[in-house]
């Protein structure tokens, strides 16, 4: 029983978390703004850049992790596989012009400000990112995950995360110098396109199949302990095949949705998703650094001016992608609803500074975009939603 | 982003252990054992020293702490402070001779056997130990909590944790070679007391001013989340003022329960207990190396036999103290409830292994004896449980 993390440190960070996520969140919807952006505010203040309450420390990250592959088992449990497979089309169109546009224009324009060719691919790939847990959740909050609308956002998320996998693969090769053959980027993307499509067909009969023996059960709390475990397992073959373990989660609860218990098992998992996901968000926000952000600093400016060509360039690309959306939708709320990097646009940005293909002014820059697209998202999408709820699913195509 | 930690590995233990300890609890009940026991040997199963499925590492001993916390607090929010505070004073008798029966037995075998005074004195304070943790679940468990026998076990219980910690703090200070005055006792005692009674005393109009406050909530999830967090702070001042996060949570979870919301809270805490509290009892066996164990290796012998001797003398040390207990009550339960050292009997026999106030074998010995009176207890308490639920309290004292 000894520790290498102290206990005291984490239940305070985690209570911190929780405090602040639920007052911020209160007051982001007292005045009209989705919870989710009082969330990533506040962690920003309980940061170690302002408060330092919440430490960015592997302790807290385990939290995170655990809360964000909750929301998305949750996500997927709200998911209704065959009305996303009917937006398919659209929702792949969205993603691959959400993923093209963005890339060429933040290569562009970092090499326009003088950075080299492996830089500029860092920058481009990371503007690519679209975070699925802030699209979510805001979709979740307005009531919009069962639209059209919501359901080809949350597609073309999921598409965007798979690809985005493929491109990190890719880009981390590079910038590794390694050789780059068209077997790697088509065996990177099999792989991580097989993973989603196995882990739903066959996760399906599977799920089904728990159900039953958990029917059985006498001992208490079997139904949510046993869809959890399901969640987490296949979270870690998403790892083990080298795809994302939110997508794994996703497709867990995907599978799950499509038991006669769908129901029983979202109560039995909101109550811990509840107490979980706002670590996450909280986290994200932790991870600002405000002191790179004063533009009192001299030294910051130049990087601060990138980031912000940056922040305008993967808004209007991401923006620009939900008009390749078809059918009778609102194509403005599908763009927004890409724009938020989120956790995303971090890992890209620190696989590219431990990588030195980022310096860390460029480093900034890209924190700078990230950042900005994820605190506009939520609002925007608050101001832009489809007035009829679900309306949407029943008006003709 | 960057992680200390492997996040598919911590994903894999944790499903393993919810798995595990759903399928070997529902077998044990099956059997008609307490489903806690076979929690318990599961635990063993996935451990490092069978197959390796659960580690002992940071990542899984914070998601056991959490579960720990969480279930002190639901135990917490199931007592009825007025009835616990009824059965105070042979709850303290049943404590105190607990802790002294067991210290003597322990300190003159381990003697007997030609350990040092500083061994001995270390044997025979980790025999003081009570698992209010195993303790608290098989009572909830055998649903007899309420029953005046379960209030004087968990009011014991509670009592022996604290000064439990007091007697860790003085046989540490023994082992480093410090000099012990009767102020440093004192000190320690007064902390340990005065914290439990300040955090109820002032926990109960700080729990009911938080439920105010909640009520006023429009965002999802709060109660749970709100309370949860009341819980870790506690528990983080617990380990603040150097008593133990757990009575923080137990004494947190008490003062909710007398606000009005009470069974709101325990219906949003309860799974997320269902989901984090096994990784506790997991955690537990997972600490259980076989190898030390087995006896067909002749070097384990002498440590072995030391150890049944210390497992016998410290079960009927506790069993004996049950008998303490005075009122219309079966006290052989309470004797049996009183047995399981469980987390707490380990601690005290690592941080005789650091401070090398217990040596390998030693070690070792203490372990055995920790063990058996764990894995002991819950069948026994089924056993000898009162027969008529809740019966007891409605008898004439």
């Amino acid at each position: 029983m000894e520790h290498g993390f102290d206990v005291g440190t984490l239940f305070l960070a985690f209570a911190s978390a929780l405090v602040g996520a639920k007052l911020f969140g209160e007051l982001a919807e007292r005045v009209g703004q989705p919870a989710v952006l009082g969330e990533l505010a506040v962690g920003v203040i309980l940061g170690p850049s302002v408060l330092g309450l919440v430490p960015i420390s592997d302790a807290v990250l385990e939290l995170a992790e655990i809360g964000v592959v909750l929301l998305l088992f949750e996500v997927g449990l709200e998911t209704d596989l065959a009305e996303l497979g009917r937006v398919g089309a659209p929702a792949l169109a969205v993603a691959l012009a959400g993923m093209l546009l963005p890339f060429a224009g933040g290569y562009a324009t970092a090499r326009a400000f003088g950075q080299t060719p492996l830089t500029a691919t860092f920058v481009g790939a990371a503007l690519t990112a679209t975070s699925i847990g802030i699209t979510a959740r805001v979709l979740s909050e307005l009531k919009v995950l069962a639209t059209r609308e919501g359901q080809i956002i949350l597609g073309a998320a999921v598409v965007d995360d798979v690809l985005g996998l493929v491109v990190l693969a890719v880009v981390s090769k590079v910038a590794g110098g390694g050789t780059l053959g068209l077997a790697t980027v088509g065996k990177s993307t099999g792989l991580a396109i097989g993973f989603l499509v196995a882990a739903i067909v066959l996760g399906i009969p599977l799920g089904r199949r728990l159900i039953r023996v958990v029917e059985m059960a006498r001992v208490r709390g079997v139904l949510g302990a046993m869809s959890f475990a399901f969640a987490l397992l296949i979270a870690w073959l998403a790892k083990a095949a080298e795809s994302a373990p939110i997508v794994g989660a996703f497709a867990a609860g995907a599978a799950l949705a499509r038991t006669n218990r769908r129901h029983d098992i979202d109560s039995a998992i909101k109550p811990v998703v509840d107490v979980f996901a706002p670590v996450f968000f909280v986290y994200v926000g932790a991870e600002v650094d405000v002191r790179l952000l004063n533009p009192a600093v001299a030294a910051n400016r130049p990087a601060l001016l990138l980031g912000l060509l940056l922040a305008a360039i993967g808004f209007a690309g991401k923006f620009a992608a939900g008009f390749c959306a078809w059918g009778p939708v609102r194509r403005a709320f599908i763009g927004a609803g890409m724009v938020p990097r989120g956790e995303v646009g971090l890992i890209f940005a620190s696989v590219g500074l431990a990588t030195s293909a980022l310096d860390e002014p460029a480093f900034v820059s890209v924190l700078v975009a990230v950042f900005l697209t994820t605190f506009v998202a939520p609002p925007l999408l608050k101001v832009l939603r489809p007035r009829t709820r679900g309306a949407a699913l029943d008006a003709p195509a």
